[in-house]
């Protein structure tokens, strides 16, 4: 899926930019990269900011129509901030990037437009898309930088991308088992009421919380090593 | 919700990244900006990236030390792309958000720590969290840049933090009828049938896929008038 998308940076201002978007696609796994007319390209502020993302902007085509960038694709969706004159279908990017993986054994190459800095992408080129996208922004203050909007697509395409649970939790040590968190809170009990913090008499709910602490944090067996390590050392302090 | 969250950049060396940051913090509703020990700052870059989100600047708090940033949080997370010699507790930034989301109500302050650009947090500043963000990243490369890695869970938390079904979808006319698209398609059928297209005895699966093909778009009375509109056009003209 995500190496049929291309993302196309239409008549970029500034090289740096591009170097960031560079970046934030490599980041996400994506690799197509074309521009359109861009203003100062290549340049060394490009490959500064691309970081080790500099081999995208080597395999990048620069083409001199966006029609010419978007020729082979049959998606073409750009983004937008502005609301339009005659409203276009609208995807947020989640949707966007569902829709994506739905479709992908049946789209042969999607385009991504993103526009110029200050003006972003014209009624013309967005009349080519088939939808637009909007990302969900601050009514106050919708002003993305390129290399952000770019990412913030490009995030919700990779996690869309990635199979579910793809990233099992690691851990360094097998969890407690009931039976030993039960010995543990006998253990505990028992050094609480040694060492005069817990009245048998007048329990109140204290094993009750103490209980929902260690449940909640879902001791591993190590940490309940050093839990009844600390019990055992209290407790052989108190019977000297 | 949002406005419980405190974005604290930690040692942050490039003063243009602060600007970016709280430029990626305004565009998704943040306004919390905390800074400790950053190198150079305030500077001019800073303020040139910030683009109109300077006034998040202007208010930032600048801290010796993350302690002192982090005193009046009652939760702590902070963002990580290495694993750790002692795992600890990961989210994504979905899982994140839609935790704040769910504690909004438990929740003083939320510090979300961003590190240095060249080296992240350090171990100690990890180990004062809660819990630790991770971006899925491309495996290969997975550095984004801070403003980037900002934006990403910033929108995440913004997504998360807006009403389900906030943005009802704009159009400028009615949609058509069923009875309306009916009168449509005998319209239609009528003239394929005069200009010879469709042969009334072999009709195939013509209209089947004029009707899907309209449906899928679900035109509004606007467009059905303009298409029927086109059809009395070729009528007139093939009767003359």
């Amino acid at each position: 899926m995500l190496s049929n998308i291309r993302i196309i940076l239409v008549e970029t201002s500034h090289a740096g930019n591009i170097g960031s978007a560079a970046r934030a696609m490599k980041t996400m796994g994506l690799s197509d990269l074309a521009l359109v007319a861009p203003r100062k390209y290549p340049h060394p502020k490009a490959t500064a900011l691309a970081s080790n993302a500099a081999d995208l902007l080597d395999t990048a085509t620069v083409y001199d129509t966006l029609d010419d960038a978007i020729a082979d694709c049959d998606l073409v969706v750009g983004t937008s901030t502005r609301a339009r004159t005659i409203p276009w279908p609208l995807l947020t990017p989640r949707a966007f990037a569902e829709q994506m993986k739905v479709e992908a054994a049946l789209t042969k190459k999607t385009a991504v437009l993103f526009g110029r800095e200050a003006s972003g992408l014209t009624n013309d080129e967005l009349h080519r898309c088939h939808y637009h996208i909007q990302i969900p922004t601050n009514p106050d203050y919708s002003s993305l930088n390129i290399a952000c909007a770019l990412q913030v697509i490009a995030y919700e395409l990779r996690v869309a991308s990635l199979p579910a649970n793809t990233t099992p939790v690691q851990w360094d040590y097998p969890f407690a088992t009931a039976a030993q968190m039960e010995s543990f809170y006998e253990h505990l009990h028992r050094v609480l009421i040694d060492t005069e913090f817990l009245n048998p008499a007048v329990p109140r709910q204290l094993m009750t919380r103490l209980r929902r602490l260690f449940s909640r944090a879902r001791l591993d067996e190590m940490e309940m090593n050093i839990l009844r390590g600390i019990l055992t050392a209290v407790e052989k302090n108190l019977h000297k």
